[in-house]
């Protein structure tokens, strides 16, 4: 198989080292024989235009700066191709003697190349097709952790560290909603700066677990009428036993018309709205009784700050956009994927799986990361996702 | 008149850097002969159960910790006190023989520390009552700036580099609600890390100026038409020409029952809520068709981030604190101020004022701050706000 040209892509929600990976792809794939390293402008939307750019001749500079800059500098893209984009896809790549299709992203962007994979066999032209994983989510399957999600776990738990002290200063039931609608990996990271029982956050909701207002209620109260204060961690995608997400059947019973706003993936609109967080306020207002009840909803600064980036999650994310070219030598597809490795010190390989095999579903939290008896997680998930932050400094004790 | 007790509290939002201008005090004051050193629990709440710490005998280790933590370590309040309050604290201040005064606070702050001042004279009991000024809302009046502010403006303009990114990367229209009820320093802040026109905040609504929404939608569409995506930064205070606050107008009229909840300062409740920013992104959304339209509190995190506090303004912090005990030393009483000077780099000495120059009025933006023709800020505010900051770096070029 010649070798042709290599394109690049980047798909859904940016995150603050997306572009590691990026300039990793970059620096490895210069250094091979590919005819063009074609940068194609948000995702599959430029491919499907033919909106490219030349990557073939950055400046070192370049490349530094491009790594230090937070969202998709390409651009990105929310979309799941029909079958007649990959066709189109395809037979763009065809005439264009693209061989070589690399795609950053998360399990939709897995599915994507997959697709791609699939259509050129279909119509016999060899290309390869690899996927390069991203998701400050963190639930993709496989990998023991998704690059990305250490920078947006960092912040999170600085975040609560001050918020909580906020919240000691100024007494009152705090309600903070993190991004994750499948897996609560981001919102249990709201305990990393922890130093004591005593510190926020004090009650954790993820959507592994089932939730009940009427729990989350009393559970609240007992932790407020207990410490005469409580900070609370809500994941956005907070739902009932049938999966409905807790907004929604909220909003179809009180007619407040959130329901229904979906992507073309079929997801709901959860982020970029604090309509959760100020429904939650609502209920607790009312049921208890002169509690200073506020909510904030970090939104998109979980994803895109600058200035509180994880060393260790910008490595490895630059590690996996270099190994993509690497596998790419060998392989026909695959994702990229981190292995943890059994040492004092934490370690990750990077190896590779078959698309299929990250593709569509995701990753929920295991069963030994959540307390059985309460809204909380275990310490297997701190020792899990601390060394994935950079580490996160103790505050330090308050009068009050 | 003989040297007493020195009590201090802290009262009002925190901040980011609070906690120095109480290290900077105690430093100083265990350096002076008070026959004791007390702090509040809770500012005039803790005085008032004579609720105190004693922050004599503190270590330099535990003295740095204090410096590092967000929020107010004595722990906060809002409380506006009564004369018959005023009475007790005084009286309690005789009985103890605390003749020193010092708090840490805004405007309401600065009153305070006036009415304990009158209270005392009245009864011909000699004390001595300092302000330390503290707010990220930058609205004092007097001092040069307010410490405090420079760490929340460097947290902004971060914030607001990152999420500018991301709306390069998916376009869309995108509001970002920042706090300052009565003044426009911290949505104004927004735009320091901004290296070119392109980059956003696009616009920006400051309470300084008349809020119109139909000026406001036709302003938001021209961007959105122009650049295909528009970033808005809007402070939670806009109001009409009547000085009623937007979001307490657009409740009463659609009957969404905002309106109404005060604080015990008789002002209503703006943070802790996304209830701004949803109302604008669905005012938005139904006028201009098929834009993906978001919106994001920032919230509490503006007050309390502790991984990007400005240098400068720690450091200020820190001074401030130090100099209300030098400052007492021959003056009655008192609210210490930043003078800037007039050199090739930034400086600013230390001064002090009347309190009641300072107590209960805040300070606009001035007129050369904001652009005439647009709702934009001028050269001058990004001259006079980024020493605060400690410096914002440009961000890097982006494919798209």
């Amino acid at each position: 198989m010649p070798l042709g040209k290599a394109v690049i892509g980047q798909s859904g929600g940016p995150t603050a080292v997306i572009n590691r990976s990026l300039v990793g792809f970059i620096k490895e794939a210069t250094k091979s024989d590919f005819d063009e390293i074609l940068g194609a402008k948000h995702g599959l939307e430029g491919m499907l235009n033919e909106d490219f750019v030349d990557l073939s001749n950055l400046s070192e500079a370049q490349l530094y700066g491009i790594g230090k800059t937070p969202a998709a500098a390409l651009g990105s893209v929310r979309k799941k191709p029909t079958d007649s984009d990959i066709e189109k896809l395809v037979s763009i790549f065809e005439q264009q003697n693209i061989r070589n299709f690399f795609y950053i992203g998360g399990n939709d962007s897995a599915e994507t190349a997959n697709l791609v994979s699939e259509g050129a066999k279909s119509i016999g032209y060899e290309m390869k097709a690899f996927h390069i994983p991203k998701t400050i989510d963190n639930d993709l399957r496989e990998t023991d952790h998704c690059p990305g999600y250490g920078s947006a776990a960092r912040f999170v738990a600085h975040a609560f560290q001050g918020d909580d002290a906020d919240n000691r200063s100024l007494r009152g039931i705090k309600i903070n909603v993190l991004m994750g609608r499948h897996a609560g990996w981001l919102t249990a990271a709201s305990t990393l700066g922890k130093s004591t029982e005593e510190d926020g956050p004090h009650l954790v909701y993820v959507p592994e677990k089932v939730f009940n207002i009427e729990t989350f209620l009393k559970e609240v109260k007992e932790v407020y009428d207990s410490l005469g204060r409580c900070v609370v961690a809500v994941s956005e995608g907070i739902h009932n036993e049938d999966g409905e997400y807790f907004l929604q059947t909220y909003a179809s019973e009180t007619g407040s018309g959130l329901a229904g706003k979906k992507d073309s993936h079929g997801n709901i609109q959860l982020s970029g709205s604090g309509a959760l967080g100020d429904t939650l306020t609502n209920i607790v207002s009312q049921h208890i009784d002169g509690a200073r009840v506020r909510a904030d909803t970090f939104g998109y600064l979980q994803r895109s700050f600058l200035a509180d980036v994880s060393d260790i999650d910008a490595e490895e994310a630059e590690r996996v956009g270099h190994h993509a070219v690497v596998f790419s030598k060998e392989l026909q597809s695959g994702s990229v994927i981190l292995k943890r490795q059994l040492s004092e010190t934490y370690h990750c390989d990077v190896d590779v799986v078959d698309l299929s095999k990250v593709a569509k579903h995701t990753k929920d939290m295991p069963k030994e990361f959540l307390d059985e008896s309460k809204p909380y997680v275990t310490n297997d998930f701190f020792e899990y996702a601390m060394p994935l932050t950079g580490g996160i400094e103790p505050k330090t004790q308050i009068f009050v």
